[in-house]
């Protein structure tokens, strides 16, 4: 899980290899088609996999204790989203990151509703010890989640993304995971280094698991970070850059949330190089 | 939980108060967007959080005896839908209707197939001592829930809306709830007054959903009750109003069932005051 | 669950057969509206009911063992999808298999992802003790519960649905079912006899449950197969050919796979004699 030491074929210093670099990650997706295991949450089993088919990802939703590990020990990547909790899915997120740490398969870690509910900020922390490569929520699941106070509102933060950059560089370095915090702008950060992704809509706040489907872009960016060189701060940005803008594609035509919806699962899936490389927008 | 003596400012006498209070509800859901906290069944997770964001609501999905108590106890309103049932869901739904009911929340039963099925026929008659400020059904599921022959077909009802009204305003006075059966007309009663609510479409029904959708939206006018001045008979009404008279304008365009869904997450989340005004149909 | 000796009639020698018998299945759903019980999984339940619902017939999703046994001995036919498990899970598609098999309800098995996890795998070979009417799976799936190496990738086929013919013949003689083995074409069989359905669109792999959908429909076929005289082989390609034809139909205007799957919808509610007749290609 170590990164490598430079990113981006050692271009990093310039501003245009980011919509290069996305690009990169994006056909390498499409081209080895990762097997992305998700343990997700009920509200956005469907909406996830689909994000993921359009990417060009392989999406597997397995969230039993009988599977999880089984099917997590093969993936390529493994999402864990802890919007829907119970005592057996405990178990099998348990399963399922054991199996992601033991074969240094990239893992990423959607909080959501940490702070809030104590059950599952609980067992949010309780994975923490296994080494997940990402963690992406909302400023106030993030500060939760780093120990401060997050100030949530059921699923919904109450701070901007870039109000807890200080509690997300902590929970980078005591966790050795990128975490992004997503907002108007996107911060991400390994405690060290940081990146600000500058893509997004703010329909994206009026659909349900927009939130979990870019935690699931990452982990298909992640999934081929070895294919193309990109480190896992540089891969977590990609991911949030493409989603961000195939949104802002998506929002053009949209007559409302659900409309946009449909037109951004579309968008991700036909984006193309030019439209890339135009609209890429990570500092 | 007592309703206010006057609805709609004492106005209730003059037909044009319906929709004027109609859009003073939906404005009111908007400015305050009210957490609305959802154990509902596996089909319609998405589409009720959906519905509720385009509305102008806050939704949480959260359906698991660990945490359902916790955050029924913080949110604005409860919706407790009978959908997909286990013992597990059980205790969530008691866990959220105590807490509710301890905190003088309102919630909203959707008592989804009861009366076709003998086990949750026999939780939803126990739920209803915890105090429900609504129950949403078509004929068959209020009729068996007052204790009559429902003679439903799985989730669809048999009997039209008008034709259960007694056991629906028996019902009413039994639990203290407001009781809407919808169907052609949707009847709204607390079993002294009745409402009649004009608005829908019969592509409604070649939609999965589209009862839960309205139970929800249902949940979300009687959280801002308190601000509006509307009691829990007229926010009932509203809720259905709003969401059939948005069902009229996106099946103007719709293609079939899918797009019209679309349509009408997109109409509920653009309503506007004057189509509020010209199309809402309460009597 | 004897086959009808002939099958449309009787006319089966001429290759317009199908086309007329495909519409003849279709208004017999519509007609009769059967009621279809899924016990499913959590990826699809909302897009199966809408699938069975924009085709005409009655979905109920039930999934608990408290209420499986019960639904399937009244509906008309039942699905039971192993894409979600748990021993929960196990225990009502028990119940549910049982009954129907009592009831000689016909029964259709989706073995999604069996080869790859152990569990469902056990589980799926255990169920097919029940007598399944029909079974619908891709090319790894199907070779997989025939016993052979299926070599599949999470829940993706990575052999031909044409490389797996044989052991599609071996599993129908050892079940009695109908095996539909889905891919580029769809190859049907119930061991002895067979057919190909030509229906079908690309598209269909980058949307999640189309697979799922396709079980769906052909359960809701075979539901009215007593009364169109369609004998389980050509009801479960009518299903497939409706199904395909609507993709290919929806293709036409998609921008991508999420406003393909809205047309898909919208398409199967749409489908008129004219377009079966001139649509459907099974041989």
């Amino acid at each position: 899980m170590a990164d490598a030491p430079t990113t981006c074929q050692g271009e990093a210093a310039t501003p245009r290899d980011h919509p290069r670099g996305a690009w990169a990650t994006l056909s390498a997706v499409r081209a080895r088609g990762p097997l992305v295991h998700s343990v997700t949450n009920l509200v956005v089993t469907n909406l996830t996999a689909n994000m993921l088919l359009a990417l060009g990802a392989s999406p597997a939703m397995v969230e039993n204790v009988e599977e999880a590990g089984e099917l997590a020990a093969v993936a390529d990547a493994l999402v864990v989203n802890l919007g829907s909790m119970s005592a057996a899915r405990t178990e099998a997120m348990r399963a399922a990151v054991q199996a992601a740490d033991r074969n240094r398969t990239p893992w990423v870690m959607d909080p959501v509703a940490v702070g809030a509910l104590s059950y599952r900020t609980a067992v949010a922390r309780e994975l923490l010890a296994h080494r997940p490569a990402a963690i992406r929520g909302n400023a106030s699941e993030i500060a939760s989640l780093a120990g401060g106070d997050g100030g949530g509102k059921g699923v919904d933060s109450t701070l901007g993304s870039d109000e807890v950059l200080g509690l997300a560089r902590r929970l980078a370095l005591d966790t050795g995971a990128v975490v992004a915090v997503t907002g108007a702008v996107d911060h991400v950060t390994d405690g060290d280094r940081e990146l600000a992704v500058e893509n997004g809509h703010p329909l994206l706040t009026r659909v349900t698991g927009m939130g979990c489907s870019a935690t699931a872009v990452i982990a298909a960016c992640l999934a081929v970070g070895e294919t193309t060189g990109a480190d896992r701060l540089t891969a977590t940005a990609h991911g949030l850059a493409l989603f961000g803008f195939a949104a802002e594609r998506a929002a053009r035509g949209a007559a409302g949330p659900a409309s946009f919806q449909v037109a951004l699962i579309d968008a991700l899936y036909g984006l193309t190089e030019a439209q890339v490389l135009a609209g890429v927008r990570i500092r």
